[in-house]
């Protein structure tokens, strides 16, 4: 029988994927589900829907509270208080490329890296120094990688990515997509969409 | 010591606000937490955000995730299925109006007619049938209640509490908020609202 599995999509400008990539692993373990880290954009998906922002700042009550319950997350998760970073939301397409371009087993903690320098410490990931950083942080070498992930190849495979976000209806960040194609959005949907993926294997 | 206390603002076309209004009794009777239910209207509120409509109207990828995740939902609760009302959103104002008009005693089991004959029978809530055979649901009287609903003093009221939750920041519904003032929105954030209302007591 095929193990169950999950596609984990995430966005790396977003603070509940980030919130998500800190839980995920734990969750999927002992669901005994394995995952797939995907990265994509959110941007040209927000655009589509007639976005030019980040919602969080198209709405300034929404945008304020969100802050407020990633606080509230991270208390809860027993993270570091969070910091908003400048400018909000970060580019991430940097980040997206280095993760697309990484092998399977060192797309997570170096994602998580990238989402710790942006959320706990507010530094700017759109800066090649930064992404060189997360990327020797998970004992990787930073020149290699920062150029496979500006290759041709490379830039059109998350680009592929994010347009097969948009065919499963993928509409934010993060979203979990079962085998079957079944969408859940948001790390809130986190433990049904683990529970869906057992259910479907 | 004052009993902890929790505020439960609601949207009679929210279909999120809808479980929230099923699950809270029994989860604030639990945490020994007394609640207050008030009704409000989104539609000022999406207005002042520059929505002519429900976000999930808007971004159809969104609204249709939304409904198929309402269906998981109500099975999750042992709900019978879900039926989207038509149009969507309904008007909620004569229900809004009635509600507010009600003794707090009888604002839960009328909300919660209303919103099982909209989102499980899929019954027009603007019409005053439904909202008279809601009320009769509940061992009430049907047209002196909608006759007081109706009052200048009665609309002015339900005025009032949009505006009010407005001064808390609230964008969307169901959002909860504590005596200091802590806001929580979605009914995914039901639990915590409860477990902060006790921590302010």
């Amino acid at each position: 029988m095929p193990k169950p599995h999950l596609t984990f999509w995430y966005e790396f400008a977003s603070p509940y994927s980030w919130l998500a990539a800190e839980r995920i692993e734990a969750l999927a373990a002992a669901a005994d589900v394995e995952l797939r880290w995907r990265p994509f954009l959110l941007g040209p998906i927000f655009a589509a829907q007639g976005w030019p922002s980040s919602p969080f700042n198209l709405y300034a009550a929404k945008g304020a509270n969100m802050w407020r319950d990633i606080e509230r997350q991270c208390e809860l998760m027993d993270l570091p208080a969070p910091t908003r970073p400048e400018p909000f939301p970060q580019n991430g397409l940097l980040a997206a490329r280095v993760a697309t371009a990484l092998p399977d087993a060192t797309r997570p903690a170096f994602s998580r890296a990238v989402y710790r320098a942006e959320f706990t410490k507010g530094q700017p990931i759109a800066d090649r120094a930064v992404i060189g950083e997360a990327l020797r942080d998970c004992g990787l070498d930073a020149e290699p990688m920062l150029a496979a992930a500006e290759s041709i190849e490379n830039k059109s495979a998350l680009r592929a990515a994010t347009e097969e976000a948009g065919t499963f209806g993928i509409y934010g960040a993060p979203s979990f997509v079962t085998p079957s194609g079944e969408l859940f959005w948001g790390n809130d949907r986190l433990e049904q969409a683990l529970a869906w993926a057992k259910r479907e294997a």
